[in-house]
């Protein structure tokens, strides 16, 4: 939980100055006056809601959000043919915490999403083992489960080039965080049993683009999982299902989804997504491929594009921060456009590879600034600025922008994208 | 992660001979048969979902499970006649880790789910305080903002009288856990100034039933939260949209949901439910009154009743512990009817008064037996048998049960309640 700084009383007292103090006269009657017979009279009427029943229990088997939060959906840009190959993304702006509810987590696909009847679908173990395998799903579940928490990121997220979006959401909201269940690569590795010359797994997916990635070998005896549950139960159409491949901390694309087979090699296949997609070109026309690693990266997400804060006083920055790498070391916050910075609070639980969230109490004086946040993972990375990342990679660029994302706080209270 | 112990081999060696070996000819032929022509041909179909495009993105902004899934639902009881005083369960053997998605949390209502409009309610802190203050939501909302993991129950979780139901979701189902975030009501109540006298607070919610509980002072400093967001996404209409109060490993009923008015005061106001309900009748006619916190309890989710255990050899047996009181210490496993007891492995995260995952592998011979788990915290509170909660309390006592649940294996696999 936060460590409110020395920072947070002085500015609550702002913050006090906007909230009603009761009238201590007029109003309802309090029915729970007792052992405090000077109690004031509250102007609180008697609302709808306690003069008629609610709704009988078991009116939605399966809940959903209250009808008052309908704006609060995945965001698809408003120009999109609906094309199968496409994204939705995380309204970040909109959630607190780190998990990502299942309805809202980002969604990019190569080839539309398809419908697969579990009873139907089978996952092969191939290639460079000693016993090929084939699998169910009911077979999967079996085995020694693992669940996880860890973060997923389009390695697309955000655009490196104009235009970027006005909220949280429009720029960066192709990272998503969930609780993962699953049965180890690891596992299923060692129940084929390798055979020399062994580097590499190659994954492939039931959908219509046959999404095909390979993985270094390392990566599937490390922390790479099977997965058929996602925040409890089984994961979403969109997110695989059946079951899927989960590769902490790596490009979210090499988490192939509804995973039907698993050869392993001793060479990547330079398959369409790490050949056409999904390298980065150099200023010097070369390409670097096989950059899996999503790097340090945050944002604040209040106040952030499109939001607008209602007055002067107390604000509490809050943001996400994650890594590739594995755990967030600490966020640094400046509120004057990088002249200073702040250490943030980082809130528990801090996980390897996973949201973090982090908070700074601040007071806001009135007049126009910039916010802006820089995550320090625990390898001592650090987030860049886009202005270096454009002298090391040129404007070629595409995938892997990980630059410190700039808000612009307007006298008005309006919050914009500082480089939009 | 989990740490497989020694049997895990062995029993896994009888897993495998239910997973399908890939035949060595026939088939589909391998169009990535590269870096080791000698992969055989593989008998696995290229499937329909490969060869037609997918749905689009953003076909359900607000995403949904699986129509194959659509089984998996809050748990009503079929005689159950839709009364706004009633519950629905969360499908607790078919869920993974230990986040309860909010779409299947349990629900217990005292007159129905409320609708609310955000923009119209109010939260009162009045009584023995200097300031009384009225918030509205986006007031709440703005105070420094608290991020934890909880599980929420019922304390007539689960019956303590026959019929007990059969499957783990009849039984034991009015529990779940979520990340919630709100504002510490330790926060409010400083910002309004308590008066000398203050003991108690009294939370009343904004229902048709007027749901009131009286809260000791001191949890109110503690751990208490306001609570806006569940799981990320703002609270659910049946989770108490969009202000409910918090009170980590208290009974459920006392986190009032739409919450409306706190009152500080000096004694409890002994509220309908906390003396004609939520009190434990004893032997000699008295009643035990403010009985808060979740004992320690435990339940194995799998192999559990209603399911199958498909064949003797590997299974891993899962299941979730949790207490009030703190975190779970350990969970021990019996496979023999209580005979004896084998440490159960506890899978991170272990946070205080939230679900514990816990798992055991263990080789099933093909005979019947009796499954059971005994949680213990880190108080060092053991979890009951049910005849010692019977000689404590009698049959006259109805809350509180959180005795060792009992799983009869037949020679068949089925599983069911042995207590039934």
């Amino acid at each position: 939980m936060s460590q409110p700084d020395r920072s947070f009383h002085v500015a609550r007292r702002g913050l006090l100055r906007h909230v009603a103090a009761l009238a201590t006269a007029g109003g309802v009657g309090d029915a729970l006056a007792q052992g405090g017979s000077a109690a004031p009279a509250l102007p609180l009427p008697v609302p709808a809601s306690m003069q008629t029943p609610g709704a009988p229990v078991g009116t939605k088997l399966y809940g959903e959000p209250s009808p008052f939060e309908s704006k609060v959906v995945r965001n698809v840009a408003p120009k999109l043919p609906q094309y199968i190959s496409a994204s939705s993304r995380t309204p970040l702006q909109d959630l607190d915490g780190i998990i990502t509810p299942n309805g809202l987590f980002y969604e990019r696909h190569h080839g539309g999403i398809p419908t697969i009847d579990p009873a139907s679908h089978r996952l092969a173990l191939h290639g460079l083992v000693k016993t090929p395998l084939l699998f169910t799903v009911d077979e999967l579940r079996r085995f020694p489960s693992v669940t996880t928490i860890h973060f997923l990121e389009c390695s697309g997220n955000p655009s490196y080039k104009k235009p970027f979006g006005k909220t949280a959401s429009d720029i960066m909201g192709l990272v998503s965080c969930a609780e993962w269940t699953g049965v180890a690569l690891k596992t299923l590795l060692e129940e084929a049993g390798l055979l020399p010359g062994a580097r590499w797994v190659v994954a492939e997916g039931a959908d219509a683009a046959g999404m095909t990635r390979s993985v270094p070998l390392d990566k599937c005896l490390d922390d790479a999982l099977i997965v058929y549950s996602q925040n409890g139960e089984r994961l979403r159409p969109e997110q695989g299902y059946p079951v899927r491949l989960l590769l902490p901390g790596f490009e979210g694309n090499m988490s192939v989804k509804w995973l039907r087979r698993l050869k392993v090699v001793d060479a990547p296949v330079h398959s369409r997504e790490e050949t056409a997609k999904y390298t980065d070109l150099l200023p010097d026309g070369t390409a670097r491929q096989f950059t899996f690693t999503m790097e340090a990266k945050s944002i604040i997400t209040a106040p952030s594009g499109g939001q607008r804060i209602a007055s002067p006083g107390f604000v509490e920055i809050r943001g996400l921060a994650w890594s590739g790498r594995g755990k967030i070391a600490r966020v640094d916050v400046s509120v004057d456009g990088g002249r200073n910075w702040t250490e943030a609070t980082l809130h528990d639980p801090v996980l390897s590879r996973a949201l973090t969230r982090f908070t700074l109490p601040w007071r806001w004086d009135g007049a126009p600034t910039i916010l802006q946040s820089r995550a320090v993972d625990e390898s001592g990375y650090v987030q860049p600025d886009f202005s270096e990342l454009l002298s090391a990679r040129g404007e070629n660029s595409f995938y892997h922008n990980n630059a410190v994302q700039p808000w612009r706080v307007a006298a008005s209270g309006e919050v914009s994208n500082a480089n939009a």
